[in-house]
């Protein structure tokens, strides 16, 4: 299957978070995951950090960026470059959903909270 | 610099082809290329493999990819998955620009021809 459809994202059991995985291991790939994300007003992403590269498409709405003590702000014309490793989160800060693309360098993509441990998450990723 | 702009593609001396780098080994990542491309109506990419994964998030437009013998027709509500390794091609067989999103897992982003020799490209990858 080399054409894929790019599916709306589906709600979850974290409030204000829907995701569709895109692409991933179970495409054939080896390196690279895709998410897609819509994430409502008032909602954010729990503190995390992926072991991998990751870069954020912002396709609609506007949020802040919380890195390593840092917090950028950002929109639809705008994307986030995180390199693995970086302990971060996501807010939405506006009055629409936030819709977000993902990739990641790696597939599963390794997602820990912040006391270091695996985050489960409600996707296969 | 963790927020990045999504600037627009650029001419090339590639005829059809007007590409920017949005983000690679340049911004830190050690496992991610991301190229934004613009191609126009009849133009195609050269035959080409990338020795790491492909994704390609058709933005608008619509266009044909061949790849292992197969002609695939796509627009803008797919996506390619390309796992690496996989000779391919690309057409825009619409009559508008053909919008692109490529992401790949390695940066930089290892391209080579047909005759298996490296792919000089007209830009950082």
């Amino acid at each position: 299957m080399y054409v894929l459809e790019q599916s709306p994202p589906e709600l979850t059991h974290l409030p204000g978070i829907a995701h569709k995985t895109w692409a991933s291991g179970a495409d054939g790939l080896k390196q690279l995951s895709v998410w897609r994300q819509s994430m409502a007003p008032g909602a954010a992403t729990p503190p995390h950090v992926h072991d991998c590269d990751e870069v954020v498409f912002c396709l609609a709405g506007q949020g802040e960026l919380r890195v390593q003590g840092e917090t950028l702000r950002f929109d639809a014309r705008q994307m986030l470059v995180l390199p693995g490793g970086r302990p971060h989160q996501i807010f939405n800060t506006g009055s629409v959903p936030l819709e977000m693309l993902a990739v990641f360098g790696q597939t599963p993509t390794p997602t820990r909270g912040p006391d270091g441990c695996e985050l489960p998450l409600p996707w296969q990723s």
